[in-house]
């Protein structure tokens, strides 16, 4: 640990805490929902509109911040703060991610991952090294540290070797990171709870800021995710902030932060609002529908997001959304980060007041299965 | 003229007027420049941003919203206004443009113009009666009547029966327009000013609420437009409120504000910024050039519009139109709002002082010619 971030829990409910995590840039009420600004923007939205979903912290891609401005673009600026006008905490993740999933003909090595853009196909390298120097430049909160993602159904030995070299490598990142910036290390393990236990001590054993659980969401089932947190996550140490990373629904925050978790980051909320839905208490609506054409309600009658406050109706905004009109994005995308932030904000309360089981389990008992049935 | 509307010129310098169009949702400082609202939103806004832009009057689509989503989802919103939250003045056109443009297998005859919906190829017959009808329960402040705009290359024969035509049409407007609605009539005649006298003539005979001058922009040199215009615009009635129809860029509002146009719209502020340009008081800019890769100023120093003072620099707007990024399409769209809106302010307070002559002059000389050389 160093002084770049510190992290103090207040509460605990269960196994649900709420803390505060302190970083360069502000401090971070926990649990907390990172929206995702890929390209150093959140999509459709400015950062006044983040900062109104209750946002304090968004995580920023590596992988495109690098092809595409360059980090010394960014530097130049001063960093993402000053580039993207974003005034509070930013993460960044490593671009491992983005190496496997856009790259082409990725080689993996125990140097690191070797590919070819994706817009360019320019030959790079991205190695713990090289990730912490595009990380330093960026100037995030949070750096994340490079690691191995394997697939949801790769092998055991596949699983211990990604673990291994996740291990080996969160020690360089610590070597050549810059001072003032936190360092998260990230869990791998798959759904096998005994590697994940192990690589969650051996990563506590190194000076990392916060840990993180990397590699759920990546195929296997939700029920396998849930039971598998429900093993690992409260295992983490509880010095420091849990970050359970590119999950999930409202449900799976809701079950998350029951067994621990502090911190989410998901591209469900914005993305989904481009393709038409919006998330309600209920479940989730798709705003293409017929039955909306003539609808004069807003998006959620007593929803306190600047789109339904407007009085935008579901008939408008259907009409916006057949138009392809940016505000049909910008209205759905605003409603939807603020439904999540109020959701964790509501989760932290519940915490707060010693009730967040029985809090949640009414909040799940609300939701129609049937319309939080996955992306 | 009825009360749906007044009009009342406070000062004159040379031909240019400053006035103010009062209408049932507001009062309208001219001269005034109208955002273009096709699908009931000014593409890529908020109501709030385009009013912060200083707009008090917008120019929706009759065509559009007849097809989709219906008038009478519309009209049992309350109206435009209503339904897209501009809580300010509307204008809609008649649907004529759009019966030519955009329609498939259009038929022009006496009774108006039959056609089949670009959207699915419904049969359509749009009259003067059905224009106005759908006008009425789209609820704008303004009309525009049903008119015949032939191509800027049009022979003499068919620029005279279009004219001809205009009339009786705006004759038809006006006997089965909604009570309490402002009703525009529209001068055709092409270039030719004979025929654009004549038929100015003929209309201001009629009880209109203002006179519009359409078939500009439809092909013909600017030189020529503006000839037209300074031989034309002076000469049609001073008590009704002149209106110049999708005009245009920066230049051709200033020259045509020196000869008496009062009122204005057109799509290239926000058109021009969703492909990369951003209009300036030296000309335009490519956000795109590779000249502004690290280029850490705004847009326009000194600019008050939010995208200038929120400090986003011309290297992140870059970096935001390259990833194909909303926030780019916002904040250009923005910016170039407000250059109208300061231009046509600026304008005002010109003609108030006495001075619009010389300080056109000055506003044209800032111009590079090379930089405003067409959309």
């Amino acid at each position: 640990m160093n002084q770049a971030s510190s992290f103090s829990v207040e509460c605990v409910s269960g196994r649900a805490r709420a803390a505060t995590l302190s970083l360069p840039h502000g401090q971070v009420k926990t649990p907390a929902f990172m929206p995702v600004g890929t390209q150093a923007t959140v999509k459709a939205l400015t950062p006044d509109e983040v900062e109104a979903s209750g946002a304090r912290l968004v995580i920023m891609n590596t992988y495109h911040l690098w092809l595409r401005p360059g980090p010394e673009v960014i530097a130049a600026h001063g960093g993402l703060h000053e580039f993207s006008r974003w005034p509070h905490a930013i993460a960044t993740d490593s671009g491992g991610y983005q190496a496997f999933s856009l790259a082409e003909r990725v080689r993996f090595s125990e140097r690191g991952f070797e590919f070819a853009s994706h817009l360019d196909g320019t030959r790079l390298l991205l190695s713990p090294e090289e990730s912490m120097r595009i990380q330093g430049l960026l100037g995030s909160d949070i750096a994340m540290q490079l690691d191995v993602c394997p697939p949801g159904d790769a092998p055991p030995e596949r699983l211990r070797d990604a673990v291994a070299c996740t291990t080996r490598w969160a020690e360089r990142c610590l070597q050549s990171k810059k001072a003032g910036q936190a360092l998260f290390g990230i869990v791998q393990g798959g759904t096998d709870v005994e590697l994940r236990l192990s690589h969650a001590e051996a990563l506590a054993a190194l000076p990392l800021d916060g840990l993180a659980l990397g590699g759920f969401s990546v195929g296997e089932s939700r029920e396998a995710m849930h039971a598998t947190l429900g093993a690992v996550a409260s295992h983490l140490d509880p010095a420091r902030p849990r970050y359970l990373m590119g999950v999930g629904t409202p449900s799976d925050l809701l079950h998350a932060i029951g067994t621990g978790v502090d911190l989410f980051d998901c591209v469900l909320p914005t993305r989904n609002a481009r393709n038409g839905q919006a998330f309600l208490v209920s479940g989730r609506l798709s705003i293409k529908q017929a039955r909306f054409r003539d609808d004069q309600g807003p998006l959620e009658p007593g929803c306190a997001c600047p789109a339904c406050v407007a009085g935008y109706s579901r008939a408008y905004l259907r009409h916006l959304f057949l138009a392809d009109e940016i505000l049909a994005h910008r209205l759905l995308t605003l409603h939807n980060l603020c439904h999540y932030g109020s959701l964790i904000a509501d989760a932290r309360a519940a915490i707060v007041r010693g009730e967040y089981d029985a809090w949640a389990a009414a909040r799940l008992a609300a939701l129609d299965p049937l319309e939080d049935a996955g992306a």
